[in-house]
């Protein structure tokens, strides 16, 4: 049923470029809905009873913000009542109804948190979310070989490799599993396996390494304003008409120098570089500053773990062994489960490799793959 | 949007060839909810504040029979408040939701019904159904160059014409509009006109004719078992078989010969004429009737009106017209309102020209049409 969505998008565009929102998502909903019952159809085949639901159907409530609207609660009376039945319950991803039975949907993200709020409500043991790959890696496997399937992993540092770039769940199931403590695991809908789960304890095991694992970001850029006032406010001086032009701002640095002034550096998609400059020169204009640096060749590697939190040494062990690569390190930015580097691009795969060695996270390679 | 139902049926049969009825209907209502979104969004966007429902949003209440459900009741609270609002409501049609708020479909006719329905729901002075022709004529103008727009036409003679052929609503939706006296006017979709009004009362000028309208059927077929016993619970013998077989039969008359012996006689169409001589030969034999009797060349013309209560000698008038025209009648049928005879299948235009003539429905030739 892929597609569907752009299918549906297409007829409404059709007729409007901006169609209305509470429309949008009558319409948008029937993508899930002919899946559900398709899916009840093949599980039916197969000699199992099931049985479909739409979002309104099991009340799932939601506030009233079409096409990007939030969960708020879930009636799990008719769903526990099927499966006491012994039928299995298909409901519709994506999809709610507000306070008034208007239909809405949950926009990006909708779809793997649909299935973590009804776990949750459920208490179900668990939230299995099929995907196309085995689950978290150490790192991308493309980039290094030896990387380590992970058994199990913390919401915290899954949230981290998300947003970094481990495109494997959407982040917003994540937080939604965290919040509501769903033990939650990625499979693979491909091949055999446990996957990775994501759970609420970090691992107890006081061999277990520091680091759960590495990210990166390709296609960064760095932005430096220099030679600003340091005056308060000045950062969203800077930050603030970048932000606003829908641009995304990824790390952001600030260092006040003796004499009074101040570089502000942070990094964009390469995408966006051009206009972001653009916009910069026009602040750097009014604000009196030197200047505006562009490079749009960086990437950002970081390290992510729990670990890091009763490991020392993590960081200068990371700066070493980029310095013995002859990698140099640009930018820094650290919080309490991560640590990220901007680097130049063409020595990615070399820190990432380099790091993952570092830190033992590969499988051995006389070791056969456990998983 | 026309052929999105036949999409989705294909969809479902390539899991299973014969779907679970409860899933069909999650899947086959998705059709009128595209529908419903993108004509509220080509309202909105002509300038005018419109809302869609599905019919589980607005408790189109039905029974639990899947992909042939019947409407029970209807909640018009939520439409009201709508319309108070200065909101045109969209609801889907062909649609509902059973006690425990499964989504039912209504099958055959059952987006008209869906519409009779919520106008009964909501006591409008009129339902109006915008189809692809301009009204109910007095006959196919496509066989009578005069044939006249009815402006009114009873739901009585609307049923007899409909189930003749006259295939300008669905039969369902008239029935309804009958039950619940709703005023339901058909429209064209594609040009002006105030089309036709299909009421409860009976015209009240005396100098109305005494007829609605000529309808006819072609490719019919007739079968005679000739010969068979006189006895209580025959002609079930005889029509209950092809009945059982899925066809339609048509016309019946019996004709009790002096000798004790019957002949029945009864119409079919004509492409399960072959099926159904097959059936009645097997039946005779076991009857000892003397022959079973295929014609395959036949139709039927029938005068439809509830004039014929207060007006004599219609019957006579048409058998009269018809003779003049040496159009020889097979079998006549009478019930309250309507006189249909089956003639050779040749006859067909001249008779119903005729017939249209001899009870002046045409529109004079020099007059413009009104309409």
């Amino acid at each position: 049923m892929s597609g569907e969505t752009n299918r549906l998008t297409a007829l409404a565009q059709e007729i409007m470029e901006h169609p209305v929102p509470r429309e949008m998502d009558v319409l948008l909903s029937t993508g899930e809905q002919v899946t559900i019952a398709l899916l009840c159809m093949a599980l039916e085949k197969r000699g199992y009873r099931a049985c479909s639901f739409t979002g309104g159907q099991v009340r799932i409530l939601t506030d009233d913000s079409h096409t990007k609207a939030r969960i708020r609660e879930i009636d799990s009376s008719t769903m526990r009542s099927q499966i006491e039945q012994g039928n299995i319950v298909v409901v519709a991803g994506f999809q709610g109804v507000d306070d008034n039975g208007n239909i809405t949907t949950l926009g990006r993200g909708g779809s793997d948190t649909t299935a973590v709020a009804l776990a949750a409500a459920l208490e179900a043991d668990e939230c299995q979310i099929f995907t196309d790959v085995k689950g978290v890696y150490t790192t991308d496997p493309k980039v290094v070989e030896s990387a380590k399937l992970l058994k199990t992993i913390t919401f915290e540092e899954m949230l981290e490799l998300s947003s970094l770039g481990a495109k494997v769940l959407q982040i917003r199931s994540v937080e939604f599993a965290g919040k509501y403590k769903v033990p939650l695991r990625v499979l693979s809908t491909f091949e055999e396996g446990s996957g990775t789960l994501i759970t609420l304890e970090e691992e107890t095991d006081m061999e277990d390494p520091a680091i759960a694992g590495i990210a990166f970001e390709r296609d960064e850029a760095k932005l430096t304003v220099a030679g600003v006032p340091d005056v308060p406010g000045i950062a969203y001086k800077v930050i603030g008409p970048v932000s606003e032009a829908g641009i995304e701002v990824d790390v952001i640095v600030q260092n006040a120098a003796a004499d009074g002034s101040n570089d502000i550096t942070f990094t964009v998609k390469r995408a966006e570089s051009d206009k972001a400059k653009e916009i910069l020169d026009t602040v750097a204009t009014s604000l009196k500053a030197n200047e505006v640096i562009l490079d749009r060749k960086i990437c950002k590697v970081s390290l992510v773990g729990v670990g890091m939190r009763s490991h020392a040494g993590i960081a200068s062990k990371m700066f070493k062994t980029l310095a013995e690569e002859n990698i140099n390190i640009e930018i820094i930015t650290t919080s309490e489960i991560k640590i990220s580097v901007v680097i130049e691009e063409r020595y990615l795969e070399l820190a990432v490799r380099a790091l993952h060695s570092a830190f033992d996270l590969g499988e051995a390679s006389s070791e056969k793959v456990s998983e």
